[in-house]
């Protein structure tokens, strides 16, 4: 094989996630449009409550939830009231519930994937919500090694490598996000597949366009990853 | 060496952590009594909050402040106020930014062990919350492997040992948390050292005591550690 590790991330690459985000932004603004405020603004005052908050919270739904929280005591100057906040709260709990919905051609290309070469999830956000959704998949037997990390840096790319014992060139990583699934790995010399969802969260898409369009591959959907993994088998 | 797989728990076996709660959950008291309500029922419906949340929002801080927003809006039939909500969410930017502070004796015996043995730290709460404290704690370069769990059962133990390719006979756990850290690791054949902190959540007490009493060591405090394995080593 012409790699020793293929890794995927796992939101909006394996199955739908941000389209569940999407759906209860909507009702957030939906809360606040009783108080005068328009979607765009609830949307760019709750980007910046969460990016403010990302050092304190990390990633997840629980970070979410509290920005929001927060976003919604800021903007209505105390307004809201506790019935509202609880409402809240219960997004977070049904967000959690939600069913895991496969992306097309996943299941598929996944199992066929997993019967040539070892394969890892390498996903961020909660630990316990993200090991749900894997279960609730239907995916996990597929998955030799799973990762769940932090934050999606070159650094823990290099790290997570080095302790699998991959060289980077051996590795190839699959993913929708430039910013965390693409550029880091091709910036320790690992291989990627870029494959745009078409949903993407802002904070994804922060990206230097300078890096762009160079050093990795890219698909319209997972079902074409098997031909192109055989492309580069053959060029190898 | 008798064990070729040392492992520690993190919270109030290395470093302090219920204490951190415990100063956290007397400000949400005072918070609540000016609305007529007494520490202990506070705690008490806190606490059952908690648990309803537990299969929902797991272990760790911000699943911590969002069942303290549920309880504060369920004990003041909402009228709490958005501004002390958002005080509320301050505690948990307050709780991720508190200092580590090591257990006395932690620094010389996790130095002193390091030399002679793998460790293993495993924690279980958030993935974030946990890598940082373990990068405040100064003791990251102790620990040859870190495992951030969601939940600490037998189940997880067995897989986390067959995964290091581990016998569970040649395991040791070391923790303050019966439910957590010994029995589980006893259930399958592990050894364990059990370290009371003076302060535990009411959930990590929540054990049969027919269980007790048998299978594990009990120490005072971890300076006590080296001296019980030099022991165990002249036994073998």
């Amino acid at each position: 094989m012409r790699f020793d590790l293929i890794a995927f991330d796992a939101d909006d690459t394996l199955w739908h996630n941000e389209t569940l985000y999407s759906l209860t932004q909507e009702k957030f603004q939906a809360l606040l449009s009783s108080y005068g405020f328009g979607p765009e603004q609830v949307d760019q005052e709750l980007y910046t409550t969460e990016m403010g908050n990302l050092p304190f919270f990390g990633y997840g739904i629980k970070s979410y939830i509290l920005s929001m929280i927060e976003t919604v005591v800021r903007l209505t100057g105390g307004r809201v009231t506790a019935s509202e906040i609880q409402q809240i709260v219960d997004f977070a709990k049904e967000m959690v519930q939600a069913e895991v919905e496969l992306l097309e051609n996943v299941q598929d290309t996944v199992a066929k994937l997993a019967d040539k070469s070892p394969l890892m999830l390498i996903t961020k956000g909660d630990l316990l919500d993200q090991e749900r959704k894997l279960d609730r998949s239907g995916l996990l037997d597929s998955f030799q090694y799973i990762e769940i990390v932090s934050e999606k840096d070159s650094a823990r790319y290099a790290a997570l490598l080095a302790r699998h014992r991959v060289e980077p060139e051996r590795f190839l990583m699959v993913g929708n996000s430039l910013r965390s699934d693409i550029l880091p790995v091709v910036a320790i010399g690992g291989q990627a597949v870029y494959i745009p969802y078409h949903l993407t969260w802002a904070h994804e898409n922060e990206v230097d366009p300078d890096q762009h369009g160079k050093g990795y591959y890219e698909l319209e959907h997972i079902g074409q990853l098997p031909e192109l993994l055989e492309k580069l088998e053959r060029e190898a």
